[in-house]
């Protein structure tokens, strides 16, 4: 059977390798250490750097496919790469637009596809400051500031609401070299992800549309399917998703995060060429997970079935707490597995930090839950996880 | 997270090491060769043998449970182990009931639990051959002669049905040493499974009771549940599992192979205290997988629910063929995906022989389909991967 490298060895090729293994594989992750979630798990760990061209030689040796747990990798390095005739997938021509928000931003408005208002503050001359100015006023100061790269889980974006501290972060990254796009503050009534996943070939398949739910800037709920989410709205969004990465021939899965504006309309927010935290509801709600079907994709199998396996199923992220409990993880998970028996439990083998993404837990629900039952009980479950405390549902942690 | 060790380095071990990743763990594996099929995918492998107590201590120093992926290991070995304080789970009090047919025999019927009529043949003096003349005629020579250890898929099993052949291979095995035991030939209905789980707390759990269709004296095809099967009888099985378990002080899954008799009535065949095949399906049908379950249990946290995630799910094991194909697996994995997209494939990473598991196909079924119709997809799969032609279901095959 082929073998599959992913560049990075966190908990999404922890999970991967977890998929690989029913295929009949190994997965190879580069690692930058023994102790990263997927080396502790993966009987093929080669350490060393993303940023290391050798290394990445090294790790894609005899590979069927090179893939990605993050998007760090330089794009220089990936058409090197190329050239020497590795199957990098997603290809650098297509991940550039994940790397690159701002190349993402104009590539998305040229497809036609629907996007918040935004300015490229990127110019070396002296009207970067100027042009942030009159959009910020454009706008009454409600806007985003974004890192044009390497910005992820809330890092690299700043939400502002009032000029002299938008002009303030401005100034002080803007000083520091970083790369900036402004974005307006959508008025939104949520956040939604489409997932979908296409191959070589050209064969895409999407999952239910979810609704995600964020805390600190990260993703920490998602509900699928998106309650109450017209099949109009949800075919419109698994259609541009499928779109786009046809249009920029992404190869793998994507997410395309979404916000659903309060006149019910779709914009596009954030993309991801990877297995993405909202994808992680389908290891046990849907017939094929996002990481098997990341794998099928870039050894361009066939494509999994995409439904759901039941009517509701929500995740929710276990967070490392400010404080950590005096109870171990094991006694904690001891505890969540005797209250619910049906808890579908995932550990990356991380430590504890605060607000860190160390696990997830899927609840999948009966014919007759409702979305909120089901929702309760996830975050119950995943505040548990977190905190050690028992809780009565998830306003009491919002 | 605690540190589970398995001996043997076979598909069971491949699988349970998938359910550790999510519980944070990894699965450390006594393995006989880097090839092994865990062993090819584990990060904790150690390089030895089951039948050396020095290998066996190499792998379970520092683990919190010992447990097993075959019922090989020498009883005294665990013994040793047990005595310097490894938690051996199941122990060995238990598995010696697992590896000694005639043992299990005599405690089953102890118990009270029926078993099918039996002769012990181990006398070391001379007059095995007549009880065994004996006990041929008493059942009109339709017998089945069984090694007391060892056999497993058909091996140390043979089926007779008439005096000459029975005294032929009576011979020709005790002869040569082979510990016997006789048992009347069953006039079945069918055959059926029990899977339970057992914590050393003592708390059990069951899953629905399957139908496992036999060839050439291995397990082929699992039926879950089993169909058309009354809810009493069902429950029957369960609790005989579940009795037995507890009088035997079982600790992990268990599989309690049956027969039901063509007057409906049950009688133990086999046990197994392990994952077993029959518990496959519970990979992609139940709540909690076999693999996870066996975890849950030998570390003694609280079991997962046994629910079926559907109302009929389908396994097919996947053979090696007579004359392998010349299509390779992975082209052949590529046409199944194509054909039928829910398909659930695990393979094991083992080359192909005739008539080895080498992996296994879960067809979960939709809320309308018979038993029928699933079996038919499960087999059809399983069918063209051990053989690359399509045929139009089990009859084909049969």
């Amino acid at each position: 059977m082929p073998t599959v490298t992913m560049i990075g060895g966190g908990q999404l090729a922890r999970m991967t390798h977890q998929a690989a293994i029913a295929l009949g594989q190994c997965l190879r992750v580069l690692a930058s250490s023994e102790t990263d979630p997927a080396a502790q798990v993966s009987a093929d760990i080669v350490l060393g750097s993303h940023n290391e061209l050798a290394d990445l030689r090294r790790a894609a040796q005899g590979a069927a496919a090179l893939t990605f747990d993050h998007e760090g990798v330089p794009l220089s390095h990936l058409q090197a790469l190329e050239a020497e005739g590795v199957a990098v997938r997603p290809p650098s021509a297509a991940l550039h637009f994940a790397q690159d928000k701002l190349a993402m931003r104009v590539r998305l408005a040229e497809l036609g596809l629907p996007v918040p208002d935004f300015a490229d503050l990127t110019d070396a001359g002296s009207d970067a400051r100027a042009r942030f100015v009159e959009f910020g006023q454009t706008h009454g100061w409600s806007i985003v500031l974004k890192a044009i790269r390497g910005g992820y889980d809330g890092r690299g974006v700043w939400l502002l609401d009032n000029r002299d501290e938008a002009l303030s972060v401005f100034d002080e990254q803007f000083g520091a070299g970083v790369g900036l796009i402004a974005e307006q503050k959508v008025a939104m009534r949520r956040e939604l992800s489409a997932m979908i996943g296409r191959s070589p070939f050209g064969q895409g398949a999407a999952w239910p549309v979810v609704e995600t739910i964020q805390r600190k800037g990260q993703c920490a709920v998602v509900l699928a399917p998106a309650p109450d989410l017209s099949d109009e709205v949800a075919e419109q969004a698994q259609q541009m998703a499928l779109r786009l990465a046809e249009a920029l021939g992404v190869v793998g899965v994507m997410a395309m995060e979404l916000f659903e504006t309060l006149d019910g309309e779709l914009l596009v927010n954030e993309l991801a060429m990877r297995p993405h935290n909202s994808g992680h509801w389908t290891m046990d709600g849907a017939v094929t997970s996002q990481f098997e079907q990341h794998l099928r994709a870039v050894l361009d199998y066939p494509l999994g079935d995409t439904a759901a396996r039941a009517p509701v199923i929500v995740m929710a992220n276990i967070l490392g707490a400010e404080t950590a409990p005096e109870m171990t993880m094991d006694e904690r998970l001891h505890h969540l597995l005797a209250r619910m028996p049906d808890a579908k439990v995932h550990l990356y083998g991380k430590g504890e930090r605060p607000d860190r993404k160390v696990g997830h837990v899927n609840i999948v629900g009966g014919d007759t839950d409702s979305p909120a039952t089901v929702r309760e009980r996830a975050e119950r479950a995943a505040h548990w996880m977190s905190h050690a405390e028992w809780t009565d549902g998830w306003d009491a942690h919002a």
